[in-house]
């Protein structure tokens, strides 16, 4: 994928289907998130390490297109990249592959926050360093 | 229903049915959570009211017996009760029905933690004495 | 609220929340749906009896932005509007409110499609006509 | 395992987890499908391949019991097992571990039936053969 060089992969649970017989929207939404996951723990020692920190990472924002439906049991490759940090916040974009042809993209937002105070705080330098790395 | 005095109803929603059509089996599962917390709203002051006095009550059991298909958009009536409470372990009963129909019934288990230590601990007299108005 | 006419609530279940103690973000795209489908049920003759008739509404696109997080027990009112009627896609503005304040805000938009075929056709007229008794 | 010789693994996503900060105990039920499913593509030509010759496989039964509580970002193996066939019915047996320790274990029964009349059909002759190359 241009632009892109971390994905991970996802297999459609019979759980995550609906009535439609395709995968749900809001599933998605969760496999944007577990390709997040996967890239903290590739470049940035992992969500848990940033939580164990006292900070979490709150998310502001989803946007998805959905362009093509994705099936039961349909191996789909979400590619993702940090596409922003800024003060507390930071941004992730996606493209949902299943064999090279385009089902999804979007992007989420996300701010960092005191787990405490739940105030918000500065993207630390340390995750910020990290994002260097992935690009 | 016979022995049951207390219910909630759930709406199927459309992200619960999978691709046979139907309501998803794993979704009764919530909706046996969401009757009881329908019943500790009505019987020991909410679920939260038990959460703030620092106590959690896991899950340990679950058992559903599927009878009948539920559909999109279906109006379903879980009836429960708590059964037995026994040192730190408790357990409700279930019943799912569909315009007196009968969709599903089971049980579940729990027992009362310490939610900083997570060490069981008998489950409180006051929450011994509103089952006792239950019934 | 002003401009929208139209609200369901939805009361946040314990299942729906997730380990930062909020209900998490994904939750919300299936209350947008929530809220859709008690907007065709006001208006337009409920949602199955659209999919009765042949006729699937695909989602195409979902936004979310989230502004305040909602937890456990909650009880959200999800106003819902039908903003759009173009060919075969419509769309939907939608605005999350907890004792009216903001706490979340979005659209979706959906393509109505041939359930047998899966090709996009127009939106019936019924459907734009149940659309102007919603404004 | 003992008597166990097929299992997936499955990692805890954010989503899954509750504001216990444990996975929620729904979430295992998912778990038995997707190691169910994967045992059928092992053993029996995957479940597509079973409902493209117009048979479903409903769930008429869930059993779990809750052991240990399982967090985010855990990586736990679901063994599966067929355990029984009979007429129109068949049972699973599941056991979930992390790092060999045991996190829950339970039963789940299905019974076939035609996909368009859903009418009971018995388990066929290829299905019960697979399972005895499970064994």
């Amino acid at each position: 994928m241009d632009d892109f060089n971390f994905s991970t992969d996802v297999q459609v649970r019979f759980a995550e289907t609906d009535a439609q017989g395709i995968a749900h929207h809001a599933a998605f939404v969760v496999f944007l998130e577990v390709a997040r996951v996967a890239w903290l723990d590739e470049y940035a020692g992992g969500y848990q390490s940033i939580r164990d920190r006292g900070i979490e990472a709150l998310t502001t924002e989803v946007s998805l297109r959905y362009h093509r439906a994705a099936r039961f049991h349909d191996r789909l490759t979400v590619w993702v990249r940090c596409a922003e940090i800024r003060g507390a916040r930071f941004r992730y974009e996606y493209r949902i592959e299943r064999a090279g042809e385009l089902i999804a993209d979007g992007h989420t937002g996300h701010a960092t926050v005191d787990a405490a105070t739940r105030r918000p705080i500065r993207v630390p330098d340390w995750f910020a360093a990290a994002l260097a790395t992935s690009v």
